[in-house]
């Protein structure tokens, strides 16, 4: 069977693709056998003379298309057509021993940094528009741009905006090196020293450390259910005056909390009782697994309140650094100015490959899809998280990449993390988004990066650390 | 003669070179006789199958190397042996009508801003490598980087700047998004308000902006023909103690002024002596069209006193927004953290293309082609000055991108720039660079952009607009 392998080292599909493709139609045509021992890794890559990596992947394809399964310190067998490996059973435990939750290829299980999978980067469409824009622009493609950006880029994200409700000034759309750059510039804009501002808490702490940067004071408003506790808000409001209040009301960061509507609509108009600018960060509204999306609080000003910052680093490709502002005509030149002094510009290069994406049909249909995966990422570690975090308790995002998850009494977010770190699984300790004690009641798990089997390894590991340090309490 | 001329097309040397280096050869071997008449430019173009721009740029090297002459609506001629032409003979001028000046096509003639010319850029050739990356790294290719840079790129640099005679740790190679972000970045990791920091006068604005957003304090000191003025320097630094020392010791921006070896040893000394930093902005210490080429600054650093902010947006191509700092030790960890604060890190994706593109033979041609073509531009740009500015007087910087040009009394430099603009050419009055008076007595001249029978044509106008001035006066 194997003699019959020929992988084409065109530059077209990837190697370890073609392994697997190849590899599933025998086994799919029963030239490998039921439980029948496949090549070891090193003994395939040198007869196939590829690198061992390109097996690895191939054979990862197959494990998690349940065409074949491993046996631990044996190798990989062809999966038996009737059954499936209960992942969950407790029978294969020593699957999930320390050096296996550290993935076969002794990689950590990531569930710390919400960064997405870049398996699922469009990577062939991206490859398409990219020699498209070279071809049609040439050297152009690597001028410098205005500050503000380029325009048939604004020109598409105008339009985007209006499909998601967003009725805005095509003048007020600049174009920026991703939503940190966004919070900064608009800090440097806002902020002086002494300054207020009000954050979510707990809140993204690289929005604080901008805020910090410029001298501000940070005041945190607790965040509920349904979106900022409103009555701590406005108490809060008759005391000061903040330059911005800082939030992030769809799927937020760490939460996942996502605001009603009434509390978006409520926010906004204690902003226009106590005259206050809000800075929204709209880092993944597009993410919603529910059947009716969430529109963006900017949907609902109607009196230029909203400073919009949107980030495409979650839903598109985090290597790209492309984001974008709206702001409010009274800030446009000093932000201008800013964003000159910052960096000039933003890659001129990378604005017209997102202009012609996002212009294409590539764009609905990688949301989909990405809506599509996560969301079953999403199901799968609720799942495994209600299963394996016994006495941990923590809200549904339906949405995001992200659950914040409650400790059970006697656990403490600092420890569980290390514990978890020693067996090679990576999360958020609540430390890092909340002050003191209160950070570690909590920890942040981020699916937005792993496979659902590695996801689900994590969490296992999670969960019987947790046990261990109840027993030690 | 012209039957033995033979034309490779191999995508090697140039055609205009390989014409230019085989018409030298045969008036050095007396195959064409002095004052003997070299065929029209148009029949020649014809009968080799080439551009007739091919057989322009071959002639003009063939003059500026002493080998040719020009006689006005005759045609050029071979130079007798112990003749030279004055260079500054006003005699052909009839070849420069107004008309032309806003260019044939009526675009403005920009030489206004150093933005080099997107028809130089190697498009070809970034094709490959942007391809051979997405074929190799897929979506990995989007990751987010940690904020210091891609390690594959920081070694390229790293050993890149060991060519350059720059011996530095590869730990302290910091990967940024452009120059302008590079200052940013260290203005706000060196300076609080009232510090004071010393700029060269005239200099770069953008990085004075930065230096006063953070409440800094500006020092000018005097450029001298040979760099600072190290008298006036010692004088100021006996006086108070600056942050740091902003220069561009490379065909400074806007003066074009290149340090002598003693200027630069002077101030390190200087430097060591009164415990400052330096700031070395080297943006394009590679265009040198002298034999021996520059050494930056910090080649010459033995005690971690320079920063070092390299940009690769006027040797390469601006629209990357790449570029690197190599700092000392102790301001690692405050770099670090603002620069994730600016913009969390530079393009994964542009990091990996250029670590690719700095590592093949691809740089080394682009770097030597860059050189090339400037350099003709360089010797018509001052060809054209000499005789279309009358009164006017400049320093040849034999290098970069730029003229820095005295006008003679009673012009001034904002009446010139409008006047100018009237009649579509755009130049950079000095009071862009200097304040008051003295910024009237100057204007930037770039000659990145443009052809040169575009900038021939642009210097013709100025001149122009200048004598039209002079007789208001």
């Amino acid at each position: 069977m194997l003699a019959d392998i020929k992988l084409l080292r065109d530059g077209g599909t990837p190697l370890y693709i073609q392994l697997y493709e190849q590899l599933r139609d025998c086994i799919q045509d029963g030239l490998i056998q039921e439980d029948e021992k496949l090549p070891p890794i090193r003994q395939l890559a040198a007869q196939l003379d590829v690198n061992s990596v390109t097996v690895v992947n191939a054979y990862k394809l197959l494990e998690e298309n349940k065409l074949i399964y491993k046996k631990v310190g044996s190798g990989s067998y062809v999966m038996p057509l009737r059954e499936k490996i209960n992942l969950d059973a407790s029978s294969d435990e020593e699957e999930l021993e320390p050096e296996l939750a550290a993935g076969e290829d002794g990689e950590l299980i990531n569930l710390a940094t919400a960064n997405p999978d870049p398996k699922l980067f469009p990577v062939a469409d991206f490859k398409r528009v990219v020699n498209e824009v070279l071809e049609r622009d040439g050297g152009n493609a690597f001028l410098y741009l205005e500050s503000k950006g380029y325009r048939p880029l604004r020109e598409a994200i105008h339009a985007y905006m209006q499909k998601l409700q967003m009725t805005v000034n095509l003048e007020d759309i600049y174009i920026i090196s991703g939503a940190q750059q966004g919070i900064d510039i608009i800090s440097r804009v806002l902020l002086a020293n002494g300054d207020y501002v009000f954050v979510e808490s707990p809140t993204y702490n690289g929005a604080v450390a901008a805020f910090k940067s410029r001298g501000a004071k940070i005041v945190e408003i607790p965040l509920m259910a349904d979106g900022l506790d409103v009555k701590a808000l406005e108490k809060m409001l008759k005391l000061m005056k903040p330059k911005c209040i800082y939030v992030m009301p769809s799927f937020q960061n760490p939460t996942g909390c996502t605001y009603s509507e009434r509390k978006r609509k409520h926010l906004l108009l204690l902003c226009r009782k106590y005259d206050v600018l809000v800075l929204e960060d709209d880092y993944l509204s597009e993410l919603s697994y529910l059947e009716d999306g969430i529109k963006p609080l900017k949907a609902y000003d109607r009196e230029d309140r909203v400073i919009y910052i949107k980030s495409f680093s979650k839903i598109f490709m985090p290597g790209l650094r492309v984001g974008y502002l709206v702001i409010p005509d009274n800030i446009r030149e000093r932000v201008m100015s800013v964003k000159y002094m910052t960096d000039i510009s933003t890659s001129g290069f990378m604005q017209r490959v997102l202009s012609v994406y996002l212009r294409s049909s590539f764009w609905e249909k990688h949301i989909e899809s990405m809506k599509r995966e996560y969301s079953l990422r999403y199901i799968e570690t609720i799942r495994i998280a209600k299963k394996a975090l016994r006495g941990a308790s923590f809200q549904q995002p339906y949405g995001g990449l992200n659950l914040w998850i409650r400790l059970p009494e006697g656990v403490y977010a600092t420890a569980l993390a290390e514990g978890c770190k020693a067996r090679g699984v990576l999360i958020t300790p609540g430390t890092v988004f909340l002050k003191g004690e209160e950070g570690e009641r909590y920890f942040r798990l981020s699916f937005a990066g792993e496979t659902i089997e590695r996801i689900t390894a994590g969490v296992t590991v999670i969960g019987e650390v947790m046990e261990r340090l109840k027993l030690k309490e």
